[in-house]
């Protein structure tokens, strides 16, 4: 029998692949799931029980956390990205990382074809088939739900029909957990005029007495939080989020352009992301110069789209996180964050690195290193060009 | 005697150089002050009765919010612009179109000089001196408090000393209102690491419950507020204000370049031009194509840099306003906000425009007008570079 | 019958489409030129002939240089648009306009669908596909030549089985004139390292001795040539083409990535368009300030890219010549280039809006408009930010 | 006596400044001359006597081409970086290394100032002052020639006056002999309209027959010139200048803004710069991803004004630094170029990264990896997003 990878996550869809795969299509099926900090190590041994009894041939989990973060959520604190200045990438960075490992993963087996659960509606179908043809232009892909078009009814009647009475929850929401975020998407994400009921949210809100957060960062990535050191950035950032969700902070709703020309619509919640990039942000305008913080704020722009579209093994990508990484330097410093019900601000910055610091002059208060003789003829030579151009085309 | 125009706001730096440039310059002093939406009637006769006891010849104020609107807020709200992602421009934005009425007004009168009250430590200075200068290249600029280094208790002195006992109350903040916000700048400010308490605004939060606000945009511009028309933006945007402002909605706290290099951190409450931008924004991205949402966010740094910086006669602007409003032609709907205490979100917007039509496809849904081979497709030839960037160079 | 508006240039695989469609297909065949200027009205007449012994059912040229070049050529100019510094897009820019031109045609008769001769190998079966589907989303798109893989022998024995013994000859290049140039490609265009020999260009040199040239712009348009005036900047462009292209200049091979994702390599040459917009280019930096030139630049890169991607139906597109069109208003003037073989230089620019104005201070001269004190304190303030960061960091 | 440490070419101006420093002022002047690449052991002995004769305590040379390409040099190679897309930024780019190696030197000696012999009308004031005072912020800078406001004549009278009768020989014209190519002002580039007579070049053309020239690069980096080696990129950079420059080619005239607002026009000579800065970018056109020629232009466009404008030690340079380098893994192969009188033309690149290999199809012949139907699909979701916008926006 020819070997088959299939990325697995245990939902419907995939769990309709396992048995097509291997019962219909006759295949030998390898499902693979890359956990990229979002499942726990009971939901994972529920997930290949169940992926064994659906007739798979091995289960394999790749944990992929650490390099997720150092391959991508790095980068994304580095350039304070946010896709159309809202949503932090939460399922497309996951996506790409996934289908990195699956790929990988296929290849050491020696995979005649891969395969996933992608339907044809959505930007993962087209993250999924598009590194899978980069890494590996030899390899088949293989869509079963897309190419068959069904509906959620019709997987569960064949999976009835070959034997599998699963209870898959018929919930109104598509759910999406993760290290950097949670999707929600369905009904009111439809329209276009109609938000999400707070009921929706899988966080509801906890706590209602302001709190303070600090987060220490070094060269740009979290040491600490509270004064607490971690050597795993991760695990700072799941140490943020449980502090921070039960303030239900970070809800929002992304519109955007799907990779395949559509406006899409999707709300998510994410504490821990929105206040690390926050909190990054604000330190690197106390600690870079204004031509650093332009010049990242254009990359940033690119770099949340070709990641959005997929395009993480374009070599721009690591050209860009190179010019990411050099401006980290000096992004050093703890800032202080105070968390509040469904809304955060941020206090302050104490940093080495400081630009701001009152030895050079004070805005607005009387300065020490230069003489209003010296402003005087900045202005004057600061106009220059344009009291030139005005001169030339406004004679009379 | 000798004609100097003053730009006034009756302050106590502006009164000291009302007297100064009287009694101890001997200039005809012509003091102009320009009311951008910030000041009532009330103010100003006051204003004006105490210049004259000054010692000012005239008194004048040019009522240019209009125009204000016109050539500056509309870009704008075009623009989606915020400084460094936060900073509306509020007294940026308002002192370069105050420094050109003023320049205006000097050539009208024929006046040899111009005098501001700036000190020799702020951004306004080059502001106003570069507009001067540029518009006025023969005119002579003359900044008294500048150039005598005077402190708050010297210029209060010599009031004193010339009859005039004044009560400039003793504030700890520097507060300046206006059609586009509201800054607070002092003590916490010239810190990096405190922030304002919440009494040093001035609007203290007086309304609790949520509240839904509706914004009506005709091609990028205010048309309703909650269904009410106006015919004048300004007045929509004032009226937002008042809805908005009980709220404490809009505060926030901008570090940034200063134009003479050091970082500045000034605070600010800005309701409605925060509610607006975002509101703005999100029925653009209901309506806006990929392409015009990625080069409008390129362009829109430009744009608040240039501004901030008191470029605003360079004619790159007017390009960049072209660009912008070409840009707003479909940014037609309503958005739909919810108001609650300190914080809002976007609810959704309802467009003639919007290109999220379920017509053409749902994002995640069985989709109408293409085929999962199309996709298929579609995947390969969008691979097809870097599938060949790959095999080129990871060859083995 | 159905009625089938097909896109007509008289070439091989256009005659195979006539007479596929008509006799194998059984539709009523409608053939449509677009004329971009490239085309005399012997050619037009004689293509005309051969068209109706093919099959058609009616025969169409559509005029549209004029509308070419007030929708495109123009823009290309002001934005001194060279695809990859390199290119001027002559193909590129015709194929979307003659496509755009096709589209309309097909609406007004009410064809059923629309056929276009590219096969499955370049960037203008995209271009072709992609705007009639976007002008016509019910409109059916035929490929005879795509669909079937046909040969350039295949197609030419199916014409002689069918009665047509034309003679094509049988050319290494392919040669594709336009008003904004002429592309050869072929042979040595399919390596990386040869180059085209000097005889495989349709122009041989005929002229050795240097000839000036003036170019007179108003708004950035093309007014004059050597004095004469034009009213139409088309024929402005021709009466330059034909005295520049017998020195063979505006020779080179572009090389480029395609819409499909595949590297392209073609040779053209195009005297007028690079002569032109270089002289251009010369006058702006003259005219315009180092913001308006910074800013074109990057917006330039954006353009060039859409229009070759066929992408010129993207409202992005408009809102760039809005941009473009708004900088043009000073740049008037005079332009001397010199022509000699295979190159040319620019001598230099007369114009009333130069900034190079020595009234204001020449470089490197005494200066007339600021003192040396004026330079220190811009020296000092310019210097300021930098000089804090490095204190800050280096310190030691 | 206090140390004063001065920016030394032998030249008029810093003969007198060292004369005038010395006598005149009573300083210990320490004159420093730092060697990029543009003097030779005679010509720096020379100056060495001269400079003890004026009086100088010390005369010490800094040989610096070997740091300057590799901080300089390199990445506008790397950048592709030709400023307003003309000049190799010859001048500009040694300014900033040599007052970057003055100011080491004089932190070295503990000088308690700075002096250099800039006039009041240049770049070269703003980049010298703006060095200094941000790598020696307590160092005293000194400027004789600027201060005094001097002609020409009157330096030359005072330095008879001390006894110095030196021939400085009355040029026409400022020549400026540098590693990264040679500038030449005066006379007619103080003009708008008028260009250098040949005779003002330093080289004038000796070589009429074509000679063909390939350059090897690894990484970005010259290694070979006509299948020599070298270890040393200034010495391959050098060598292409010896080969080329008798063809009298890379001569242009820059138009550009200087720091201090006015337009400056200045001719050049750059045979090496312009042949190597084309060949790289014709090999990188080959060997990257459209997005990283896309990225670069941008950044390209940035980094070349920073330079230029003396901001080299802003953070940022580095950041774009890193990124230029990141791009370069795959920028290797041989690049043939064809010199000829005046200019010269590129045949071709052969590289083991050439992504244009045909192994994966060719432009405009029958392709390999896709399927015609793989392009029909792509084509539909391609224009996906337009097809929506046109259908939504021009309904009727």
């Amino acid at each position: 029998m020819e070997k088959v990878v299939l990325a697995y996550s245990g939902g419907l869809d995939t769990s309709f692949c396992a048995v097509y795969l291997s019962k219909i299509k006759q295949l030998e099926v390898h499902a693979v799931m890359v956990n990229l900090g979002g499942f726990s190590a009971e939901e994972i041994q529920k997930t290949e029980e169940r992926a064994y009894q659906l007739g798979v041939k091995s289960f394999h989990v790749i944990d992929d956390a650490e390099n997720y973060y150092q391959k991508c959520i790095k980068y994304l604190i580095f350039g304070n990205v946010l896709k159309n200045n809202t949503y932090p990438l939460s399922v497309s960075s996951e996506r790409v990382f996934q289908a990195t490992a699956i790929a990988d993963y296929a290849k050491k087996i020696g995979a005649k074809s891969i395969a996933h659960g992608s339907t044809g509606a959505g930007n993962d179908q087209v993250r999924f088939d598009s590194i899978f043809q980069i890494l590996l232009p030899e390899v088949e892909i293989i869509t079963p739900i897309r190419d068959l078009k069904l509906s959620r009814n019709e997987e569960i009647d064949f999976l009835k029909e070959n034997g599998f009475e699963i209870n898959f929850e018929k919930s109104q929401y598509s759910i999406n957990k993760g290290l950097w975020g949670t999707s929600v998407g369905g009904k009111e994400t439809l329209t276009s005029n109609i938000s999400l009921p707070e009921t929706a949210f899988p966080t509801q809100i906890s706590k209602s007495e302001p709190e303070e957060l600090s987060i220490t960062f070094e060269k740009g990535e979290i040491k600490a939080v509270n004064g607490q050191e971690f050597s795993k950035p991760i695990e700072a950032i799941q140490f943020i989020q449980e502090i921070a969700q039960p303030f239900a902070i970070g809800r929002d709703t992304h519109v955007g352009d799907t990779i395949i020309g559509i406006k899409g619509r999707v709300s998510f919640e994410a504490a821990a992301p929105l206040i690390i990039l926050k909190a990054h942000h604000l330190l690197e305008k106390h600690t870079l110069t204004k031509s650093q913080l332009f010049i990242k704020d254009q990359l940033s722009l690119s770099y949340g789209n070709y990641l959005h579209d997929g395009l993480v093994l374009d070599p721009v990508m690591q050209d860009m996180e190179a010019l990411f990484e050099s401006s980290q330097k000096t992004v050093n410093g703890i800032v202080k964050i105070l968390l509040k019900p469904y809304h955060f601000s941020l206090i302050g910055v104490e940093s080495e690195n400081d630009l701001m610091s009152s030895k050079f002059g004070s805005y607005g208060e009387m300065n020490k290193t230069w003489t209003e003789a010296d402003v005087k003829g900045f202005s004057k030579i600061y106009s220059n060009a344009l009291s030139i151009y005005h001169q030339v085309n406004n004679k009379n």
